[in-house]
């Protein structure tokens, strides 16, 4: 489009962003009307898009970073015709698709945001997700000895992009950083970052206020990006000139490119623009008109358009889709060797990434620690090391994610917990992740309290709509391992360091929701529940008590959420008394879900064993014991118990 | 000290790294080994600290954010004379203070580390902290019109340092850039980050190999920092020049300083030396002659002296320690006007930002919202805009705390999310925090669930030794901000967006494990608990119920950890069901802890309402509603208890 239809296009969108808010009577004008210019010139003169089919492979992304630009967001949506006024008018209402910040909802979302800082990671594993369907047809082309290079592959010129608007506050966040370092790192020249630089944030100026742009400028340099920069972004010239040279040169192969553009907040509105104090605050009905009288003539039904790819693009991984069923391949785990479930895990991965394509798997730095090793030496092409950032892993995921793969997570339990905040975001893009946090509890010993997961499963538990498992041996590892890659969703697999024997068979199911039950020769006068670690400890205590001739069901309550209450209702029932031993603090864990499960249900006995004391280094026998959740602590409880009878 | 006398300190200190792993079985030699020059030279020629008075204010800092190289962290404190040659052989044991990675119980540890990256962000709090006693040194002195300059106040050459140490693979952390950013946006000449570049991570080579002192050269330079660079970090001379450089210039003033190291991982071991796969490994019984023979001869008894600090200084802040009495000062709430929450706990903070000279308050580019700015207004000196960076803004918190202040860290409850990892360290690092979390749950409306805390009280419930408090009304706001700035540990307030009706008389007490019983006139069928906002709707509830001659007894649960489980037993036995009203996810909240406390006491109707369905934009009203913790789903749960009957 020409610069005049691009200045009518900037004129209606900026009408709907007033009128919007206004109507809503919320909402942040703006931080939308500095990125007009920006976003107009990119939507209806750069983009490749099919409005049509947000799933065309060969779809250029936009994530909106900066999540409270809803307005403009919607408007450039607007003006492209896929949004009617009147839906428009509806911003922000209860039954509106158009929400206050991106979500799922809306179609054309690639993932929630509103939690700033965010968007690059997402739109890296966009990228990386793209780049990896092309580098595939590369190799597919190079395995078949295709003749006609043009018409088979995306080539590279057409290689669809993600663009991702930020603001400069944002930019304070260090998972801007991580992102940055990560996506130079891995070369993606499909990755531009557009940075709104309107000087004010919330409740002040920004960081580096108008010096933003000279700042930004030699930090995105010096983390290996091309930087544009432009000197008003609210210039549909100069904004035009720096979209173009995004796709100049030869430099640029293999670096990712920032546009930094300085820009005035509330831009195009002289009681708005540059000025504090309008941060989030739409006009009232009353300032309203004036505003849109500065506008002058708006043309409300002038549309752009926006471009469809040129080439449609292949290669769309779809979760889910296996080459090959999930079969119950041997398993080679002798009955009487005793396996880390943390390894199993890994062994789960290497065998399923054979039959699932869609899988990939990112880890960060401790990759033989977790045994998500063994699945990248297998599948390079599918393995990313993204180093100590998880802020970044979880972001990249989902960027995966929106592009049809099941990406895996992999670290320590604990140090999920650095990406709290994007694994809560995710589950409102809707993402299918995988999470695998490993050397759960204080049975990793004498690493010390900084590396043990003691609150892993309340951050997954408080995930909406996430899964939680928590396997026990090898065998249920690896069934629950494929389970999690049939499950939607926030999926949480916890594992653990030390070796455990082996307790199932080969044929045995783990279906989510479920549990098992190990059932004592002797009449049951208590249950013990259990999983992971502890349940050997439940195990071994069972053990014990048989030779004392008593009874107690064990239960492995494999399935943290959902929960398995059917079983824990009939333990309630049949036996006097419910101990619950878990390798995690008491709150959000095991033994609440237990007690949410069976609340108001039973009066009996509800004993929670759990890591109540402050843990330390030492042998993981040591450490089991000192929070007295090993099998002695248990003996103890049920003799207590027992003993009231 | 000397060179020659450094060397045999350092050859002490390599044999006692290798001999404490090995005898462990466990721990990170190599990690250590590549830093021991860097820090054998800070301690014993540049360190000023009095090692029998960690506490002098006048004393540099240490920090290890490099966790793991806990071995050389010890070792040093050995060949300083501070610790016996049996006591380190205990190393990782049960009983020994000398855990994996650094903890509190070690009184030389200024923040507990493992989690890798977060070392920097205590150390800038920490330096802010230091630099803030000076600065209200020259205050005073200025006031007082002294003419004693020398001695009354630190001058700037003795200003306490702080020293971070880091490695190179965790610069890949966001929170080391947002911590960078910071440190240099404020200023604080005084933080010395020193980058033991030794090319190796856990899992293969970091990110940039031997790469790093370039690459990290000109990134800390565009964050603004000073950069030495040392071509061979395990060279003494070249050590010694660095840091006798951070001494020098006077470009410096208001630049942090930091020193890159090209080292070797294993250093001083020919075949440890810069080789893969040794990450993490202690050398084993039979490995360690052959190392021990390679260092030739070691006189173990010898010993180098840390030189005590220049000035004992002044000024260090003691928490709790108040000028004034925490009065119960006339609170400006007239009984008929409502006030959101997060505005009292605004008040609540400038009123006891006077009686409390240790509070400082830190803030995320929110003060507006979160009306922390009534506090940064009065007291400038004490009010810290980080801006958007919640990992960075914890980790401060947790240096202000070692220095003896009681920070509070305010921001949107669903952002501290962010700080999640930074939130888990601050307990094993005995941090004293006051965590704010404003516009908690589902009823800020419209701006959508991105912005809504409803996960947050699981959050705060699951750090150790926490305490977590959820007002209701302005004055119950004022009295909990009280019990939270007298409480030590981790304290978590949750506040709201809704204005909401004062409930509480002036006189009231809220102690902390307390809780608020509201009667019926009527015989109490039920009870209602609830905190928050949803208490107002169980008290529309119950007001509703009272016109139908229906009683029910509402009890505001305000401290969600610890419980009030005595008032909720008796509820249980006095009524005949038992409904929790929370406006946050089912999982880790009020409604677990509930359930929790009563497991197996009570077998009356236990009924949990909270956010059930994803939330999105509408009104607050809307969204209670939708997800049914309003008055009306309230009333509907209370009739279909009491029709059971």
């Amino acid at each position: 489009m020409e610069t005049a239809q691009l200045t009518k296009l900037a004129l209606r969108i900026r009408h709907d962003i007033l009128t919007m808010t206004t109507t809503a009577g919320s909402g942040h004008p703006t931080s939308s009307l500095s990125a007009v210019e920006l976003m107009t010139v990119l939507f209806f003169k750069y983009l490749r898009y099919d409005l049509s089919d947000p799933d065309n492979p060969g779809n250029d992304r936009v994530i909106f970073s900066k999540g409270h630009a809803s307005p403009l967001y919607y408007a450039l949506y607007a003006a492209s015709g896929v949004i009617e006024n009147k839906e428009l008018l509806k911003y922000r209402t209860f039954d509106s698709v158009l929400e206050g910040h991106p979500t799922e909802r809306f179609k054309y979302t690639e993932a929630a945001t509103g939690s700033l800082g965010q968007g690059l990671s997402v739109g890296l594993g966009e990228a990386l997700a793209i780049r990896m369907n092309y580098d595939l047809g590369l190799k597919i082309q190079e395995e078949n000895k295709s003749k006609d290079l043009k018409s088979s592959i995306v080539n590279l010129t057409s290689l669809p992009r993600v663009y991702v608007l930020a603001g400069d506050g944002e930019v304070a966040e260090g998972s801007v950083w991580e992102a940055a370092a990560s996506a130079s790192f891995q070369g993606v020249y499909n990755l531009i970052l557009i940075v709104d630089v309107n000087r004010l944030g919330q409740s002040g100026p920004t960081m580096y206020g108008g010096e933003g742009v000279r700042v930004f400028a030699s930090r995105f340099e010096a983390f290996g990006w091309r930087v544009l920069t432009v000197e008003n972004g609210n210039n549909l010239e100069q904004v035009d000139r720096a979209f173009e040279d995004t796709f100049k040169g030869t430099t640029f192969k293999g670096r990712p490119t920032v546009i930094l553009a300085k820009t005035k907040k509330g831009a195009g509105i002289s009681f708005l623009a540059d000025l504090p104090g309008w941060h989030g605050k739409p006009l009232s009905k009353d300032e309203l008109p004036k505003a849109i009288a500065e506008l002058g003539a708006v043309d409300l039904k002038f549309k752009g358009k926006v471009e469809k790819p040129l080439v449609s693009g292949k290669g769309k991984a779809e979760r889910g889709k296996s080459t090959s069923p999930l079969t119950l391949d041997p398993l080679p785990y002798p009955s009487d060797k005793p396996v880390a479930t943390r390894k199993a895990f890994g062994n789960a991965l290497l065998r399923l990434g054979k039959a699932d394509p869609s899988l990939v798997v990112i880890d960060g730095d401790v990759k033989n620690s977790t045994y998500t090793e063994f699945f990248g030496t297998a599948f390079p092409d599918r393995f990313f090391e993204l180093y100590i950032a998880e802020q970044n892993m979880t972001g990249v995921a989902v960027g995966f994610s929106a592009r049809g793969y099941h990406p895996v997570v992999s670290s320590f339990a604990c140090f999920l917990t650095r990406a709290a905040d994007q694994i809560r975001m995710a589950a409102f893009s809707g993402a299918n992740i995988i999470f695998n946090g490993s050397h759960a509890g204080v049975s990793i010993g004498e690493d010390g309290p900084s590396q043990m997961g003691l609150e892993d499963l309340a951050l997954f538990r408080t995930v909406r709509g996430s899964t939680v498992l928590y396997p026990s041996d090898a065998l249920s590892t690896e069934r629950l391992t494929e389970d999690a890659c049939r499950t939607g969703g926030i999926c949480y697999i916890r594992t653990s360091r030390p070796e455990t024997p082996i307790l199932y068979a080969r044929s045995d199911a783990f279906p989510v929701g479920g549990s098992k039950t190990h059932h004592s020769a002797q009449k049951e006068l208590v249950t013990v529940v259990a999983a992971g670690i502890t349940l050997h400890e439940a195990l071994k205590a069972q053990k014990e008590l048989e030779k004392e001739k008593v009874g107690i069901r064990v239960i492995d309550c494999y399935s943290v959420k959902p929960i398995d209450r059917k079983s824990l209702v009939l333990a309630a029932v049949e036996t006097k008394g419910l101990i619950v031993v878990e390798d995690h603090y008491p709150e959000g864990g095991l033994g609440e879900a237990v007690a949410s499960a069976l609340a108001g249900t039973s009066k009996i006995p509800l004993v929670h064993l759990a890591v109540t004391k402050t843990p330390r280094s030492g042998t993981s026998a040591e450490l089991l014991a000192f929070e007295g959740i090993d099998a002695a602590g248990i003996l103890k409880t049920v003799r207590t118990l027992t003993r009231k009878e």
